[in-house]
């Protein structure tokens, strides 16, 4: 079963309540490809890196089954670099750098083996360059999952909305869906977003969980309630890397298996949060992976005896 | 099975996005016993009215089997009158007139026959009220739970201190939860309450859902996505009466049963706030009840197959 991932792969710089790194591994693309290669293997990446993206890097996740040949090397420029700082809640935070270096001169080309990818997840990028994408694939995929971003909704809302209408599954924030919509509801959002293009929409709330939307159908995940939040940073990323892991491994579209894949994403991004970066994810182990998932099923799991 | 439930019979105004209302029913201890008197009869009533609180109001109350023989009336004085304006996220809200009337007044009495009440909600009241309710039980009960809020966090904090060491369960939302602790991660602030006296403690937060804490053990029940919150005042009194009612109703304390009383009283909790005032709770049947459980069920149960 094939995974394809499109999106950054680059360098943050992090500062929050409880430390700073100086630049490490970031990237939208890098935290989907660890979460996913879990679950499935091989991930076809689809990225661009300057000269100074670390070689080790590289070799980690090829160890771990992710196929770089969509990965551009410009031999002349840096890797995108990010630098940010999150506040007290971690649900906010100010971007203090934006270098997009490599970024800027982005043209996704899929190899040919890529195209028939029957999974594929089109990590956030500028709508435009989603389209190239998706227009470069056979058309036999079985789910296309985008991601996006408030900044796309402001400077570029006519691309974003013809993206919606080619892609299966539509990952957003809370703040995201409104401004979107219009719609402070969360609910009346998902709705309106419903009738945009995906069948899907998933409504991300950070620590307060996910939602999945389907028709007149919605899930619910909790995050898993943590002692610290180390760094947010690449969790929504690795939600959606677990969640499209899981349904690539399963080849299971339907709405019961998506509940476990929101679930198994929610897993995913509470490791992410307890170290810096995608430090975390490169130590979890398969039972790590198992025994967080039994947490999230006592978290949860409740008999009801109807009144 | 006897519950006994102690708080505030009062008036309200309210002020939301979605409109106004005059002068209409609230307080805790009403909005307790509309849900809490779907599951268990009779809910014994100890509360504080004036000489304004309508018949009706009354009639109503009893005939759901709310014995009212410990509301004392005040024939010269008004009740007590709470105002506020909720803002558009509905999480927060500004007090407009506090007039405490009778409630300056407030000794609870229990009636003898109320004394041995096997479960017994403490709304939310002054902490020496609390303490002196308390003081005049059998000292027999199942379950004491009792809820607070910031203000006697800023004004009468040694008393509820030691509120906290003489009771089961205690019901605060996160902020609150934060401001008694110190703690800014909720994980951290539950594990510190519950070292001073509540070997459960429950963690509102609105929208956003419920956390069920007890030694290790964490459970959390979400908040149903609604089109509409319509008001959310009373939702917190609303969820503690259908989870006390189940309590009592089952009279089962184990913490695999107090999951699904947190259920209950979060589906308690989402008629409130679909309507101003209790007029939701008023209407609902136990058909209705049972519906809304089974969204609960379909909102959170998921498969899963450890990978």
């Amino acid at each position: 079963m094939s995974l394809l991932v499109v999106g950054t792969m680059a360098f943050d710089a992090i500062e929050t309540p409880f430390g700073k790194t100086d630049k490490i591994i970031g990237g939208s693309a890098t935290y989907v490809a660890y979460a996913a290669s879990n679950f499935v293997q091989p991930v076809q990446q689809v990225s661009i890196v300057g000269y100074d993206f670390p070689q080790e890097e590289m070799e980690s996740l090829q160890s771990r089954g992710v196929n770089l040949e969509g990965v551009e090397i410009v031999p002349d420029k840096k890797s995108f670099f990010w630098s940010g700082k999150y506040h007290m809640d971690m649900n906010s935070r100010d971007t203090l750098v934006t270098d997009l270096n490599v970024l800027a001169d982005f043209n996704p080309i899929l190899p040919d083996s890529f195209k028939d990818a029957e999974f594929v997840m089109l990590g956030n990028l500028m709508p435009s360059l989603q389209k190239r994408v998706i227009e470069q694939l056979s058309g036999q995929q079985k789910l296309i999952v985008a991601d996006t971003m408030n900044f796309w909704m402001d400077i570029a809302l006519e691309d974003l909305k013809e993206v919606l209408t080619m892609v299966d599954v539509l990952l957003v924030n809370d703040s995201e869906a409104r401004q979107l919509t219009g719609e402070f509801s969360i609910v009346k959002a998902a709705n309106k977003i419903l009738t945009m293009g995906p069948k899907y929409l998933i409504v991300k709330k950070g620590e307060h969980g996910a939602l999945l939307f389907h028709g007149k159908q919605v899930f619910f995940a909790p995050a898993l309630p943590l002692e610290d939040v180390f760094d947010p940073t690449g969790a929504g990323d690795t939600f959606a890397g677990g969640f499209i892991g899981h349904l690539a491994r399963t080849k299971d579209i339907s709405f019961e298996n998506m509940k476990t894949a929101i679930i198994v994403g929610s897993a995913m991004a509470s490791f992410c949060v307890e170290k810096f970066g995608p430090d975390r994810l490169r130590e979890i182990t398969k039972a790590d992976i198992d025994t967080r998932l039994s947490e999230f099923v006592q978290l949860v799991n409740f008999d009801i005896n109807l009144v």
